[in-house]
């Protein structure tokens, strides 16, 4: 595998875990193992899921111990069965047991992030919507929710504040006025770089209408009912993409997407994922 | 408040998020909200919970603009019910739309650890258990969580491998024999500092035996039975701590405090705690 | 003014500046210049340019020497005759002395990009097309000169790789097969965030007929001849952003911006602006 | 070659740099370029001139890729004929367009560098003076340029504030009176490392004498005519190394060597060099 | 020899120390020593001692330059004799060069420290008791400086305030009232990790009494006469660890042992423990 | 105090420093003193000796907790006589006992250089040599300990391999040849920068001629005699400063200074300088 720059954000964040996690060192490994002990382990996924994290399992591995041997069993990305082995790692005893629980804590969490995105694309199978993620991820590892997301089988939406442009009701409210969505997309397309599409956030039909008259190029309906984004749908008819949030969950996403819809945003996808149970099974040589 | 050293940790995972989401600029606010608009904002607890969060907020708006004025309107550690306002911040509008993102996503997965534990606190209320936190917790965000757990109610178990002697099963395994909790138990006191306890895992009451005699000070019982932790709990007597560990859940806390052990440890505090739903609320001058 | 979280980018390059340039102190002025010594400095712009910079150079002497008074005389964005004083420093003369010259190492480059910039604007002046930059930035200093870049008059491309999608030659090389223009179009629709729209370089009038009819939103013209601009002008029809890019001098940018196009590059903006002559003059108390 | 204690500062700046321009990831090529896509890429000074910066270049690269194979075909420091390939890359069509514009960013600076630098040194060939570097950098790239200039025949004066003793009209003027320049040079001897030689900057003739009269063991002419550093050079006989300052240009350096100085000093070496036109060419395999 | 994790802490010095003496590069060797020569040197210890810090002293030279081949030829936490070999170096001459100081400044402290520790050692052959060092350690170095104490033979106490509760003369200050060592121990046993032993600091009879009934697992006897010490083992009556602290010297360590305490805690194993003499021999190929 | 950049290097051995004592936090203060406790400390030196550290030991208190009020007693650079307070520190009882051991290990070890420098300054008094320190100091506190000399009334050499050129016996190993001395004193002046002289290691008499007739303006006197000493001084008869070296204690240094030596350097001053003993006292409000 390459080692891209993309692993400066992983490396970040993958540090600050081993460093609070082992601090000066840890004290039952070096009193009690010897150092010549050397282990096979097996990680194990317990419940069926999406898998991702991987690949920063293994470099929680190889920065403890960089003669660590790690092998992938199953690929990132790929749905498993409960008791499937998904990794095994190989080498002193002491390091494995130093970098085992950093590596569980990413892969489980990233895990829970895939496997929950695959759920919510299952639900509108067959529908032209597409799930996207949103800015609600865990502080330090957005790249890599980010990527579980891609994973789990749902899309993008921007990274962050730089690589897009999202006109919000706050923005709106700074601005203010009758024709402050009119104001605000204007500006947007005279200072901001014209590499960016603009995206406006409305909640009413009229605002809907506004931010089509100003040429939007995005429109996200926020917190409406399945007949108001129909009707969004039908006034814009093709003109801007639409993109639906706030309120989808598991028990509606479905309708929202038959709304017509192009792009449903889904926050818990990031910030609520329950951890996908994972365990590490040690055998000695 | 004082600027401690912890700050240091808080600091470290506050940038990296701060980084991620901000990259090379917020597009948005810089092209469309006037550099000179001020706006108040209000922090508004959407859930009832435990909030928690406020300081590593407030901080997260003070790096993007030290001009800001942060008020607390709650304290950490308070459970509020819907609808509180549990913070106002004022100043530069295009300051706060740039830090909001960041400030939220720490404070709701905080406040949702604390209330997390209240809800396990509250589980075992009449009892001498105390419920503790463990490792599986968010990367980079451990000194956080450990902070939110403590706020909710509930005791932190060691903060890493470095302040506390853990011999779990897998140290065990790399020892093997039949004396393997003697040889564990005593390799540790005479290399690890004398100002660490020693705690043993054990899975069988032979084990509790077996670490008794070794003179375990602290004796984890894993995914033993309510029957079988209390017959652990008599063999135990008083001699050494007891503390309970795998696979307890709201549904059956509360009997596993009732068998007499002294520590509870969940690892859903920290690794599946759902965010708890805080919004920002933005007025312009 | 407000502590941004822009100033991390600043800070880096600023730091990194210091250092290399103070390294371990400044022996000449510890050991020659007594430390009770005060004094002002005046910096002085010797050639007539657009000022930018001065929040830079200020931060170089604070970052030194945090009780710096440093008052701005002109600002940011400005246009000055030769012999005009922009900013006055007073406080210990070691301190100024032992900033100095970082602080016009900044100044001085980026006062000449804002110069450069803002003499392209004034060619193209009367025209709808914008003068816009390139990534031929200095090595850690793309945020400072984007900036420079706007002050001078002209806008800003995307700022890397992050924001922008510009499929060039090199990625159609790596596509090929006769349908590589609507192959490149099409996977960036599928994969790239949609807050971002497709850019397609083209060399002929037959590849700009492909980027339209794959539905690229930006077509640069790499390299064209004024006669072709024209023609590619006019095939567009408006249905996509027009950039001219390529062999672009002051000599000809008039007749780059009369062919039409939206948008002309300048690599030179940044790679090889002459410094502008800015000295600092010193009277001591 | 040698991992050196000199990449520390190379790395620094080539680090910001890569940061700034790939941020979160190159959005292009991710979506574009299958990542079994294998290419080969050349790349080619298109102006004659001094190249320098292929183990940066080379270095950049190999920090977005390791497993991306890197030639040199021409040498640091070499001269080259326009259309000279100086380079090869081998390896993922990915990472070699994500490194690309930062390797190119720096090795077409510093290859301007080396440039002005050769066309200095060949304008005064056959004196004995010779051409030295200031300290008006490029913010990060102290060490680059200063390799750069040497690369480029010319040589490196002090590289910063703490390897060399340079009282310059400012340290005078903080000391003031009619004997400052001897209370300057004394009170360096005193306190400085005594390892440094004194320079002193003069602009008049009685302040050659008193430099002299003081021990200075260098003495800077600060814009003087050349008449006058012919005299200066007379009045010094050997005593010290003569160095020439301040509006020197291609148009009068042999001017200034042939009026017998030691050392002529260039800011322009460094903050007005035109960069060298460098391309990547690209092949798909 | 593995890459560990405990690497941070070295190399976070070890980088320090490099570069302030490395700086902007070796003047001498860069101009005296042809890039080319060879050369083999030998590190000798030239006084008797127990030498530690082998390992980093590799790091030292293979930081400056990776392609240097270090040899051990002592082991860390061998006592060796005067004008013993302890490491060979193999390979270009200005590397070697470069990095022999910072190497040698580290394991000529390291093995000081080691050494003094195995005389404390030696000085108590035979009794109970264990050396054990304290926080007074060098900054920056003190899981090295923890690491030689080990490898002399004593014994590690806590490595800093997180893995230790030591309530100390100024913690019971801080207290005050007549029950204040009951009022710190039972806070501690409340508030603090389960995990910790408490430890508290008397100076007298009484207060080894109150910390007995206050439930303290070891207490630490500060600058008490033997007399005192063995009066106070004998009311303790191995219910707790017993540390003598303050005042001991060579002179009178046997003594204290032989007042039974369990532990002596000596501050000059760190804080001023002299160099011992080790250079570096170079032969040229 | 300004803060200068020098503060840069205390900084970083201070952050780590303080990182490596207080880690995840300090469990004892934080579970037995209330928040609210306010104290005062003084801090004593318990032995006589020149006090060097104070600023370094407020900064060590006021990163901890910026509400820290410090006051010094006493000067850097002052002799103090026993039971001497040099500095009070009020604030929060936490925040003191988190920072005192940290600002203790900096001002002992400091003042033990400081003293020892000053003892070595006054066994040469009356005569017109030097003592001067060399690069044998504790990694991570170079620009410390020299401050320190210096405050003990020493000078300083050189700081570091960047800022003086030292040609060693092991340069001229990797030379080799019967002209080695010559050949290495006119690269080093073809090469280096012309701001630095040029010195020389000799070890006998002929070698001192031979730099002499090179041309060396600093000549090391290694490891000689007293006699060997006055010749060589003789010999060179102030054609080049004279430094002495090796061997050199405070039972022989005057005759060193006496033999007529412009420079003695001391690597004792920083390797192997006694703590001096200075203790925190507490006083609770």
């Amino acid at each position: 595998m390459n080692t891209t720059i993309l692993d400066r954000h992983m490396l970040a964040i993958l540090d600050l875990a081993l460093a609070e996690d082992i601090g000066v060192g840890d004290v039952t490994a070096m009193s009690t193992v010897p150092p010549e002990s050397i282990a096979t382990a097996t990680m194990l996924a317990k419940q069926p899921g999406v898998i991702f994290g991987l690949e920063v399992a293994k470099a929680a591995f190889q920065r403890v111990d960089s003669h660590l041997v790690v092998h992938h069993l199953a690929e990132d990305g790929a749905f498993v069965e409960a008791m499937t082995a998904i990794a095994s790692i190989e080498g002193s005893a002491r390091s494995i047991l130093k970098a085992e629980r950093v590596a569980l804590n990413f892969i489980q969490r990233l895990s829970g992030v895939a496997t929950i995105a695959s759920i919510y694309v299952s639900a509108i199978e067959g529908t032209n919507a597409r799930i996207v993620d949103t800015r609600k991820t865990t502080p330090g590892m957005r790249v890599l929710e980010k990527q579980a997301v891609a994973a789990g089988g749902a899309h993008n939406h921007r990274f962050g504040l730089f690589d897009g442009i999202l006109i919000k009701d706050n923005h709106l409210a700074a601005i203010g006025g009758p024709d402050r969505i009119a104001t605000a997309v204007s500006r947007a397309r005279q200072s901001a770089p014209h590499t960016l599409k603009v995206e406006v956030e409305v909640t009413t039909l009229d605002e809907v209408k506004a931010a089509l008259a100003a040429g939007a190029e995005i429109i996200m309906l926020d917190n409406m009912s399945i007949t108001e984004m129909s009707e969004a749908v039908r006034l814009i008819g093709g003109q801007a993409m639409v993109e639906a949030s706030g309120g989808i969950t598991l028990h509606n996403v479905a309708q929202v997407a038959g709304a017509g819809v192009n792009l449903i945003s889904i926050g818990a996808l990031t910030h609520s994922a329950p951890a996908l149970d994972i365990s590490l099974d040690f055998a000695i040589h």
